[in-house]
């Protein structure tokens, strides 16, 4: 039985994980750390990881930037590997966790479903066929109207991951509206699609001389992150130190 | 039987036209006009509409935008309808044909397919229900990688539509990953995808709370505008001096 | 200020409608009714209607088959108008339904979403249009692994709502597969995904010669038919005796 | 430079071909096989290929069943390598041809596209993953209302591949309205759609909890069947003794 933190455990994601936990025959959460509680939850909660006198295998982080400093301290002090699920950290954050990785193990990953990771691993073996045999790549992601990024964090690692594989003269396309001109090649196109209270739609498409081959994945809740954050924590408990991905939990 | 004239006889779209009128019982070409004339034709072809001396009851205009004053031209002297495909047209030809209109029977449509034409009647009464419902507006387009104008005109058409039948305050949105920023309910966004041969794709989507309503037309060849067009010229044929439209002939 | 009894309100469909009355300033749940409650909503709740003191201007009911012979009682002796969006109702009571709708207004439709409603009325137009000009009619409808009818109810109207509007003898045709022929013209086909926990979609297909025109609807959440319920309370009370329907509501 | 022997060369796919090889600086038609011939090719056309004349490294078959048994002896006793598109094959064809693969190279796939070919490489991938994980399999194919045959062979052949990397008790339901009951795990649903002249469209769907992965192949013409032939006879022809197919190919 492997033993949990929930760091954030009282956010939206928090609670999905504790719900999602609940009659899980491999995984509990053995603590939870939160500024905020008021009893909910059946397992014991602390203010700060400071705090926390329980031993645990693996941390689940979704909490807020600012509490990824003590977070990381905790980690690597304690030797507890972390899934690190917070979005919006700054680029001295980004550099302390790879620091962190090299002491303890830390898996971090634009998105962390199931489905849009075996997206990224087919991606660059598709890309890399079709792309050479002539093929136009575009990309397509569709959210909500609150959603305040544009193109979203996975559609660009998404596309990044395509990019990867190609030449270096390959560039991304925002907007074709403003010229007339007849498409570049080496374009990679990035449209954004913002409408109602769409949870996320990301869809690849590779289009050649009479043929279209497309990849679309579609979130119906959040709860496919959570999902994904929990396999992560099984697969990271024990393993050593290093920077992990959603693409090793997978295989 | 309809007597038509074929302007612009021997390019692509002349000669779609003419085989798909060969087994028609209803209408036949009875002159071509076309500077260039190899006599693969069954019927007469004349250089110009000037030396033209066949009598007919309707033209049909796939030619270039150059030869469109001589047809207007034509069209008021002898009486003859016409309906016009050609595209790239000047502000002034536009304004030339408005007043050809006056004195015969003129038809012109963004898009002479009866698939967009229907597409057309049925967003506006549908924009008119779910933009004040909290629906947010949303279109795609599709086209090859040869094509140099963005948005497409029927795309910017169809909007058009949308727009009109909206408050004044609406404005079409083309990039959003310039600035950070949640949507404006007041955007209709425009998306503009281009890849391989794709012969033109046009999407409208209605996002609401936890509903999406989708509205996707798909060309697989341009012989529908070709039908279109003959569609066009029957209904023309013995109309009043106007201004006609393909939703006219859709009814 | 219309007074609502919520029928059914501890279930639930009957829950999410209280949640999202929390804050209507045009209408309000004055009563609910339930066999079972724990107290945990803010109006009086009555173990069946006939024990209610509460005076309303319209029934929501989402409620159990067994419990409508009582409702519909009810309805019509108190002249209380009453919006039906019980499912698995037998013939009889269809028929009671009918009878009662002669005394006072009682709204049934069987997909209460406003996006498919709209799909409603536009399918019998494009029906009329696109049928008789070759155009082949395919619907094809999407739901979870977990439900047991097959096709939705949903699918069969709409297939129905575009049938009426066809000559007598078109025919929906469920699987190709058992025979090797063309597809007769006549053939409405009607294909059945089922999958995960997809909600809802449903797609109208009109497949002519090289040009392809799709309706889709895609519902994210059952709360949809929640907010249509809603709608159609706010249209019903006041209204006169009779048989409504949600494409009554959107008008 | 390649020389090719057109087997059915004035056939609509001969003719395709033919065109295609125009401008190919790594590949030429020497010599054509078709009983009908009107001199319409640049290369010479002999009525079978007994009276073949032209030596050759590898063969294009584009001709009808009746010329199979011909075109495989001359295979094996000229040790010419074949690339077989003919379809609609008897059962003792098929192990004709298979035999003949062990004393000559011969190339035949269910589908001829390089589009398909990658989705064929995927989807084994993909659903290992992906069905484990609770994933449930449907496929849906649509095609115009000419084709006979239902499902299409590339559909059979996309669901036999997958079926291949899961349990044997994995199953096709073609059918779901003629029951009431919850779709089997076990169930790969397959679903045929028929209208127009859709050209082909084929979609794997793969539906979680909560999330959809899609995978769709669209063709525009039977171009990329033509396409797929020349490519794989540059791929086929000096290759030793043995079966290949179209994965062989994209490698």
């Amino acid at each position: 039985m492997i033993r949990i933190i929930m760091h954030g455990c009282n956010g939206k994601m928090g609670q999905v994980i504790t719900n999602l936990l609940k009659d899980d025959e491999n995984a509990r959460i053995v603590a939870g750390i939160d500024p905020y509680d008021d009893g909910r939850n059946s397992y014991p909660v602390f203010s700060s990881l400071d705090s926390c006198v329980v031993k645990a295998d693996v941390i689940i982080d979704f909490a807020s930037p600012k509490a990824m400093d003590s977070l990381l301290e905790y980690s690597v002090k304690e030797g507890v590997p972390a899934v690190l699920c917070t979005t919006g950290l700054s680029d001295e954050q980004i550099k302390n966790i790879e620091e962190a990785s090299k002491k303890v193990a830390i898996l971090k990953s634009a998105n962390m479903s199931l489905g849009i990771n075996i997206m990224f691993k087919l991606l660059q073996a598709v890309a890399k066929i079709l792309v050479p045999a002539g093929f136009d790549v575009e990309l397509v992601e569709k959210h909500h109207n609150q959603k305040v990024d544009a193109p979203s964090g996975t559609a660009l690692a998404l596309a990044d991951a395509i990019k990867e594989v190609l030449p270096d003269d390959y560039f991304y396309k925002y907007d074709r509206t403003q010229e007339n001109a007849k498409r570049d090649p080496k374009e990679i196109g990035i449209s954004v699609i913002r409408g109602g209270t769409i949870v996320g739609e990301h869809e690849v498409i590779f289009a050649g001389e009479d043929e279209v081959l497309e990849f679309k994945h579609t979130a119906y809740s959040k709860s496919i992150f959570a999902k994904g954050a929990i396999e992560a924590a099984k697969f990271l408990a024990g393993k050593p130190a290093g920077f992990y991905d959603m693409k090793d939990v997978i295989g």
